[in-house]
């Protein structure tokens, strides 16, 4: 396999995790999201994502390598395909819940505060700086306040229960995300738990974003 | 069933779709996103879903009734409770693609250009009316640009060959928003000719926003 990736990408950050945990190994490339312009829009990477994002993700099937794009599109492929160490529980209203949770933050929080939308708010809409900050907190806490509401009820030593799931592979990226923007995380006792019990497994180490080739 | 939503909500539209496809029927409750600063910030409605947002549907377990949220976790609840008329292909690599498609829809283009969004660029980042409008077909021309490329790839009469997929659960809410907001389709013809086939069919048609009986 070989993944196409940045080592400061959330969702990218997802795919290293979850690849980790079903102790699969991928070659990682990378394409850098801010030097040249971003190498996400360069010709050769169009051709293989018309989505000009990370992460992509290369396997072989029966009929030859293809490519499959979108964290959770591959995140749920992986864990159909390796099912070893699953990444969603096996019954329906359970696998609803975790997957709700995981949405929480990759179609609440994410889209809403990744590097393209904060450069779109500044360069293109005359935001400040400054509230460009305060657009960023704003989701952030709003996710996060909603997400700590659904941990209450479902969480153990992780999102759901005491075992990893598809949500603690999307909520420890975005929580490195919120430090990195210095987010006061106080009002999450549940959230910061759950972080710090993942970040305790190698396989979340392992994908960390300064542990990357690339990191710089 | 009971499905909490609004007839203009574009996330519970694709619940609305999958229902009428599976031919289940739900009584459908209408949180008002607009009237009172909002139904879905009522206390009522936050203790069923502490995100504030619709879709929510209650289905009937072993253990009594449960809430879930997040149209996609509710569309694969659906899908692998109630398997007639299924919504995702058989082989993992196939369901990867047309969840790929339904994500570049529902995250990168939905919760970008969604109502909470653009009265929050307006009221509190100072953006004004006009830019909002470059804001919202900003987003929405380069997901569709990117989804059309996934299309000439894999449509057949829908998104993905033949067969209705949550794909086109996610494409004809996005078409019809888009309209609303005047976007040229020119450059789209996949995307045109997939949403006329879906519109055509009845439980799009039953789905669509004017027809629901909280439409004004």
């Amino acid at each position: 396999m070989k993944l196409y990736g940045y080592w400061r990408s959330s969702a990218a950050y997802r795919v290293r995790i979850a690849l980790n945990l079903k102790q699969l190994t991928a070659e990682h490339v990378s394409v850098h999201l801010v030097n040249n312009g971003g190498e996400q829009h360069t010709a050769s990477f169009e051709r293989l994502n018309p989505q000009n994002l990370v992460p992509a993700l290369i396997d072989i099937g029966e009929h030859g390598d293809f490519c499959i794009t979108q964290s959770m599109a591959i995140i749920e492929y992986l864990d159909e395909s390796y099912p070893q160490s699953p990444l969603l529980p096996e019954r329906h209203q359970e696998r609803a819940i975790v997957r709700a949770m995981a949405q929480t933050l990759a179609c609440e929080i994410h889209p809403l505060d990744n590097l393209r939308v904060l450069k779109y708010l500044v360069n293109d809409m005359n935001v400040t700086e400054e509230n460009k900050m305060v657009w960023y907190h704003h989701w952030i806490h709003l996710g996060f306040k909603a997400l700590e509401a659904q941990l209450d009820k479902h969480a153990g030593q992780f999102c759901f229960g005491d075992s990893v799931t598809m949500a603690d592979l999307c909520l420890i990226p975005q929580v490195y995300n919120a430090r990195r923007f210095n987010v006061d995380m106080a009002a999450y006792p549940n959230i910061l738990r759950i972080d710090k019990a993942c970040t305790d497994l190698a396989a979340f180490d392992a994908a960390s974003p300064e542990k990357q080739h690339d990191a710089t």
